[in-house]
């Protein structure tokens, strides 16, 4: 058996920092030793100082543990990063100077062309970008990203049908409130009420999922036009979206039903340990995914497709749900973390 | 001033009928003088039966009213119809062959080629389906219908954007609950929840906007390609939904914002009772339309319509809001019955 | 007709402030002429800066009119005060000692010996407390608070009672999101949950109430215990609590009954504009009431009394409902300075 | 290791039954071998007859497993019964006369004299009502029941305090919609509303608490006073109360909180392989209990009490929260099964 890998977590004490330390703590491969926050948490113990908002408790042996400041250099070499996009810009590219792999859930270098925008099932191979990163910047460190809540839904449900000819997308979210941090979106703006906006959000789908699906390490995008209506919804967790796609193929509904159901990766294949199997539960149940019973499938990793069906104006339709704090951020970058591990990134 | 007409209500004690109830209790063209409900009903005072649901109290000079059986040939010449689709059938063909004018919000026959499917500003004209209907028919009567509550905020959307030659129509609804009804949706089903499936809504929205787009009173239906997805959320009223067009004739966007502010249909020209002015709000605000803060504009009978802007796959997007119970069901009926009483057909 | 008495508005833009500024904008006796907010709205036009977040649109003559900064001697000499309780104690009392008559909402000065805590229908002799107000400040204006949302809910429905011995009450509430202003609870908080805890809320509704329901201005307070439990709910608007009292004489459920509906105070005598006739709804229906269906009775200023029935413990229970943000708030305080002006403290 | 008891499950397909199939099939001691529900299942297979409403799957081996009828002397000895109140008198009766073991959650024998009302942890004596059960009515089965889901957690937060005399108790609840199973309530009622009252809901907690603390196997009731208010709140799962006590000891408030967070009972003491350590979690957060957050705690089989605090008119008071599908319902009659387990009751 291997050693574990130690791993730091930048911004801690937030939202997407109290799912990384969840789930790290009973990590396989990865062993949290240290927590890092703002200066306000500095020389704290975690418990006293995190506005712990899980259903599960704060992990034993890290609620005592001293928080630190996020300085480069500290810490050990592979961080996560759960921190807000205020303040990561700076932060990650300092600590991926300093020698740190930095495995950021930020929305800052998502865009950057020479960092991967991952999402193991579908573009490992965008990994290759970390040497370059590290050659053009004089870097022996490197900043990895995850994609966008809603857009790793939409991408990994997209990924099986390429093969398709995947022309266009349209893609109308309904997106939950732990997607908006804490404490986020007021109660008086949700409770039996629709949000017909989120800022910056559609953008972000258009642009990374084409990234996400693109070749040469994203540089060239997908051809395939998309456009995105996003909803905030009074759901506490899971993005469900319904999605129209127009396949120049034309293949059968069955074919790409099984297109979605027989979709493997490189997690599967290597059967990392926050691999879900399979990665795309597909539904035949009419009134399914639904994001109360079906986001937590896979232990939150899979995301579910359900009314896979002809659409009379492009050419199919369907349901998509993914559980968008953890297949949508922390589990995310935790996945990222094990392919580069598989993969030797951190020997 | 002209006389008051009196008018009876089929199906007074759902919520439907109540609608009926609280609108017309206050209406300055009609009055109901006439409360038809199931046997179980019969002979007894409304307010005792009537499982009131509103928040605005049962009109007084109805609520000690005796409620009557559903009996074609009593009551007045026009009847509002909020029966259930399940008996509605035959009980409002029996009416209008009686000889009485049955405007009716059920979804019976609203595909019938010789009943017209009617939003005032859009098709009144249609109303000419009702000389043939019942000279086929060999009725006195007639039967009018208003479409369903999704199909109204759509079609009302789209009217004015035929100008600009539209091709397809992509729509994702997100549908309040008291579109189903009482009881209706179990609270365990929608508490933080989306439901990604209303049986059969998908496909009367489909069909029935293309009927009202339509010619020849609706039996040419549009040539428009129309694809919805359908979705409940926990919102009590108010149905929002996500469009994206395309309009071949590719005008700018700003012209498709004074289409739909300019629009104006019969209601408004001829001041009908219940015309919103105007029929369609357009709002300038990023996150609106909302159902709680807009489903009530213009009465409950205006539309909303919002973030009107380029769509990368389609031409056009934008969100559409309309109160499902007031323009969608009680509302609609309402205003269908005053053009019917505008154009004479009840002299 | 007398001429309208032209009134100011401090913390204008905020919750409470845009109440003031809907319902005064059609007062049959007050006319807002003056709007005032914190520096950062100063100069700037009302409906550009107040984040409006009613379901009727703001006021056409308030929209365009320029909001000034709080200074004391400007404005009307009747000033209503929304103010947050952050900033509400130096800028009242600035205003008093300047000569304003403040009706303040505010919690700050409520538990002041010289300050009324009022509700018109129940210590309107409290107002005896200004002359000696004034004098002891030496002011020639005066400081007028009404009860925090909860409280008046309960000591409006407890003031019938008083005259059964009252020794002793138990409340336990379940509060509207609107409570806390905006932006308030946060929908993580609150979604598909309850919170049992409202920070100072439990003390204020135990010592406000027995300021109230006590004599010579409440320096004397009521003699009865008083223990509150408070909670937070999903709903949006209405404030609900279940209530047990202790009733020293023994009076029949029917005439505990009757002393409710038959309550009657200054308001309803002067035919105050604002006064609920009757200021307490008793409802006969076991599942009553509710905030949805019941909050806006009597235009949002009548609470709801249901369920008046024996207690095994106590002597008495029942469920109490107001609408917190109208009668529990604005709605309050206009009310004060209607019974003020009928009183001819303005003149 | 004992082999494994078979067991059996009444009304397997109902809310409460589909607890019982995901719990029992996990269980270390029994093994669900006999699925019983109405003949409108009968002779079908288990997976294509429940509605399943849990997030957790069907149990592999039960999902294809054919749903028998309801006929006593069929199944094992053991029998779980998750029937509806409306046939439970007659089959459950049915089946202890024909030998069987009846652990019900069924309201219909709970306050049946020679009914043990079951707490584990309170009053696991009155277990020795089964005896004189058989004897009185000749049977070689039993019925034993547990209480309703909100007098489960009231029962149980009480039963460390009757060391203090306790003279009273007023309880008012917040409960959630699962309470009600399915389709239950409807979402226009509860969707950001409350509903003041439950049907037989304090009637039940109040004769029903007091049997379970009561002596003589409860036909002699507990002497203290209890007055309940019962809510039906937008919560999915948890029931939360506000609890005011009189303590006729009067105790210091840190000798009611250590006697809450000292209590253990039989099933700590033997361990059962349902029971929570501790039975009762003491929160020492202002703001907790929640039922989003808590009511899993101890795999939804421990209570969370918290907000110990003097109270001005009883004592002492306290919120308390439990998971009522869990802790409330199947949970509960699985301990109750453990415990006579474990006395060999089985044997």
């Amino acid at each position: 058996m291997q050693p574990l890998i130690e791993v730091g977590i930048l911004g801690a004490t937030g939202v997407v920092g109290q799912q990384f330390v969840a789930r790290l703590a009973r990590h396989p491969w990865f062993k949290p030793t240290w927590l890092a926050a703002s200066e306000r948490s500095e020389g704290k113990a975690y418990a006293s100082v995190a506005p712990w908002r899980l259903t599960t408790p704060i992990p034993d042996e890290l609620g005592p543990k001293t928080v630190e400041a996020c300085t480069p250099g500290r810490g050990p070499r592979v961080v996560f990063s759960g921190l807000d996009a205020s303040v990561a810009g700076e932060i990650e590219q300092a600590f991926a100077s300093a020698g740190h792999f930095v495995v950021s859930n930020a929305r800052n270098y998502r865009m950057d062309p020479l960092v991967p925008l991952l999402i193991p099932e579908v573009n490992g191979d965008h990994l290759s970008l970390v040497a370059e990163q590290q050659q053009a910047k004089g870097w022996k460190g490197a900043i990895v990203t995850n994609p966008n809540c809603s857009t790793i839904v939409l991408a990994l449900a997209l990924a099986p049908l390429r093969v398709f000819d995947l022309k266009s997308v349209l893609v109308s979210t309904m997106q939950a409130v732990s997607g908006a941090g804490y404490p986020g979106v007021p109660s008086l703006d949700i409770l039996g009420n629709v949000v017909p906006f989120i800022g910056g959000e559609e953008e972000k789908i258009e642009a990374e999922t084409l990234k996400i699906l693109g070749s040469d390490g994203g540089r060239t995008p997908h051809t395939a036009m998309i456009s995105a209506h996003t909803n905030r919804v009074a759901v506490l967790d899971g993005h469900i979206m319904t999605v129209s796609v127009d396949l120049g193929a034309k293949p059968a509904n069955d074919d790409v039903i099984e297109a979605l159901r027989r979709f493997r990766g490189r997690p599967q294949e290597l059967e990392l340990p926050s691999a879900p199997h399979p990665p795309i539960v597909v539904s035949f149940d009419n009134n399914r995914p639904q994001p109360r019973l079906d986001a937590d499938r896979g232990d939150g990793m899979a995301i579910t497709v359900g009314r896979v069906r002809p659409c009379k104006v492009t050419h199919t339709k369907f349901v998509a749900l993914g559980h968008n704090t953890v297949r949508g951020a922390a589990g995310a970058a935790i996945l990222n973390a094990e392919l580069m591990a598989a993969d030797r990134m951190f020997a």
